[in-house]
């Protein structure tokens, strides 16, 4: 009896539905997300420098992926990225079927995130721009939240920077998670994922801030442009908002296949024995955590 | 004979009662919390910026709760923070009898760290200060040791802060020991917990430096009013004093329970052959290290 | 019949040829490594100061030598270095015959990393150089793709620096790997590796930026020789552009023989039944990878 | 007849004196250790700011301490500090007659490094202080190589700052190797140091630079006695040389006693068993590489 009632509360919002869950789990991944690192920034752009750097920066949204993917990864994967769903669903690691969920969990975790920075950091908003929030000029605050081109940028260069960008972290997360390679050991993924994001953002964020995730670049654009600082979010830089939004899909089919044609192809065959069950080798390292469930 | 005599002196000291030898270890972990992490706050402060910045108070913080959690983890858990006791009693993970016993600790431990950054920089503090211990101002040295509110700051929104900043430290404490989830390989538990306040420093110490913890916050303060800087330790800030001790222990439930709802309730329930021994399979990961004891 | 089909894709493109396949592995990980890793100075250079430092920079050089062991390292041992591949044909560790081959991928991968860095930030150098590429003076950029000495710098003092800086470098490898000694966990290495080229950058770069690397100075500089730069590249510093090539060859016969001389040779001996298979024992820690292939 | 012949080689300079072979790994790795970590403090002191700075000298300090104890680890435990040799000879895990020994090849390393630091940045030392070399005022150099305390620091102050520091050194260390704590993963234990050194260099470099070692900071000192500093190595700051030559001594019994009182001696008795074996099992940890051998 007395067992039955202590287990009543777990059984009462245990879900059943996998995709729920696994939608739940991106929700917060990408919450923590977009909360921690974009408050990274706005720590730096708010104390005028004096709390925060480039170097703070890149470190604080390094280790703001690797809680998310502490927190999501052993229910969802921890992708908290539409551009890395993109990259398992082409390489047969996660379903179609699952991607549009995946895709609006991060999406609408990101915004509840900028929600979150916003509140936070109101007062300090306020201090600064005295409530005129403002997307260009040497008071701007609108790239706390999504990032925007330097004025000398090209959107053709700037496609092919975050094409390029996101393909470098495809291709690093395939590697660290590739047990046919050297691996990283289970359990440290989350950190040396978090090392690949200082990597990028200390060498790639000179052009537009290295988004390389549509969710993260967004989602926050759209609360910016609700919450004050208007159609400017949109319009600077030459309409610059789909390119993080469209370059990282397009960077996550460059990733999976460079990496695919370089390294993954060439891994010794499957031994015989094991033919009954083809492709279980190769799928097994983002998806064991998933046979878990 | 000899090998009787050569036990004796661990026979002697060795004390039989589990809980005065976890306090010993928080009171430890905390000395060194304080000792340290506010260490690496004077070095930047009476350096003038010249020996440290905000990167490096990140980083000194985070790996003295490292250190600490080393030092005293395997033998009380290494909470060095009330909060975190409390999320623990909240989950069943320690039983509340244990609760007063550790934060008294952790609050003794915590002063007599303050005392020994006292100790250490006085020769500084008293060159810089010519003596005179200040609160607020250009030549301020109380935030060496306790944490103040910028002053655009409402209270609201700073208590608001440290609910939240705790919550994101106790929600990614609880998925680094979260074996159901990714997990952090044993032993290396201490080394994430820091990364994650490197991250929660980068990110949420903006509005008033991100305490998240009622003894490291209160202890230092309390000990300022004593060792010269007066009352105004307390009255600052709309006497903030009492919102980074009760906003932590909010912060700690609300983490809590999200992690809880979004993560651990989903995990699938523990097969039926170990339903005898139910809700062992998740209170494991934090209580193994006592069951050893 | 379907099996087959389902294997064709992989039979087509998989290469029997180990050779290739780790010529393949080496160019794809010396382009990460430059397109990186310089791109981590071309972003302190180009903003500047405004978005990296020289912490930055000896964090971002370090961590795309760690993307790139762990992207290639399963398959040809992550060399990416001339003067690595030479160490490890000293010692045995690889087949001479293969060393043109790992040297031609190297330099051919660092030259595509370079065009990359140039593609990615052409925008950026013509906005700050208005189309003149400079090798010295305050606005001068080659330094972004290649070393350049201080004007003090002796010839003597930085042939020596190279060598020496490379044999700490060599000295590190055989430590990180030997498994005789305390080693680093199977996994971690290409981690532990990057900490030691942040130890190096951040103790040897004041001389001339600590190359180490005869790949990554040289073809970086061909393609500035190819690419606007000029024949200045290969004159300035009284011809300095032998020294980061020749130095680091020596620098690892060096380190190779220090860490023979002081640590390896003193390991106890094979045990009697393992005799039969000498030398199998120490060769053992860097071609496990190989034998798996 | 072949494999004798292939055996020669490291038959003939294999040395079968265990200790000898122990001084030779202390030897490199303290050279390693000053070579590369005063090298950082060069770095940062002779480009004026420009390629270093307050955190990248206290990763380069603690990045130098790991790769010695890599290098060193697995043969003679890689002290590289006689106050760790101290210890380890206070609580048995290693013997007495040993300690001179370790305490010299320490010293003799630490020379050599100084020597090569002098050595590698003589170019920029004779650029910048045109020969002229000083022990204080704005363009002193002799800090490079020891430390030397603030000016308003008092002998008492600082001596207690060397004892305090030392023992959390110690401390720390302690808590790394102690199997029956949390305990670091077999190998990754020279990057907790490494840690340990970074929180340790955050907290308490105010003072005198946070030698705790006196043959890091002796044999330096001595060497720019020896190389044109002159006496004044010797007579700056009150006498101050000796501060950080008996202050870590003390420290690391402080750091001993502290570690035995609060943790160790409370940990649960050796089962009844193992008590054939006394002692045995609180010795393992630091002696169980030299078992090995």
């Amino acid at each position: 009896m007395t067992k039955k009632a202590g287990k009543s509360l777990r059984e009462k919002f245990a879900l059943k539905n996998n995709l729920l869950k696994e939608g739940l789990a991106e929700l917060l991944g990408t919450f923590i997300l977009i909360a921690l690192g974009c408050g990274s920034v706005a720590q730096t752009v708010l104390s005028r420098g004096a709390l925060g750097g480039a170097l703070m920066i890149s470190v604080g949204f390094a280790m703001s992926v690797t809680l998310a993917v502490y927190v999501a990864g052993g229910v969802s994967g921890g992708h908290i990225n539409p551009a890395v769903s993109f990259a398992m669903c082409l390489t047969g690691k996660m379903k179609w079927v699952k991607f549009p969920v995946y895709v609006f969990a991060q999406c609408f975790g990101a915004f509840l995130g900028a929600a979150m920075v916003f509140g936070i950091n109101y007062d300090a908003l306020m201090f600064h721009t005295h409530g005129v929030f403002t997307v260009t000029g040497p008071n701007a605050t609108a790239h706390i939240f999504a990032t925007y081109p330097q004025e000398y940028l090209s959107l053709t260069t700037g496609f092919v920077d975050q094409v390029v960008s996101t393909a470098f972290l495809i291709l690093g997360i395939f590697a660290i998670f590739d047990t046919d390679n050297l691996g990283v050991p289970k359990g440290l993924e989350p950190i040396a994922i978090g090392l690949l994001i200082i990597l990028l953002t200390s060498s790639m964020a000179l052009n537009s801030g290295c988004a390389m995730n549509p969710a993260r670049d967004l989602a926050p654009r759209v609360f910016t442009y609700l919450a004050g600082w208007g159609a400017e979010v949109f319009t600077a830089g030459s309409h610059w908002w789909w390119v993080p939004v469209v370059g990282p899909m397009v960077g996550a089919a460059v990733g999976t296949a460079t990496y695919m044609l370089f390294i993954e192809l060439h891994h010794a065959p499957v031994p015989l024995c094991q033919k009954n069950a083809p492709d279980t080798h190769h799928e097994y390292e983002l998806t064991h955590l998933e046979e878990r469930k």
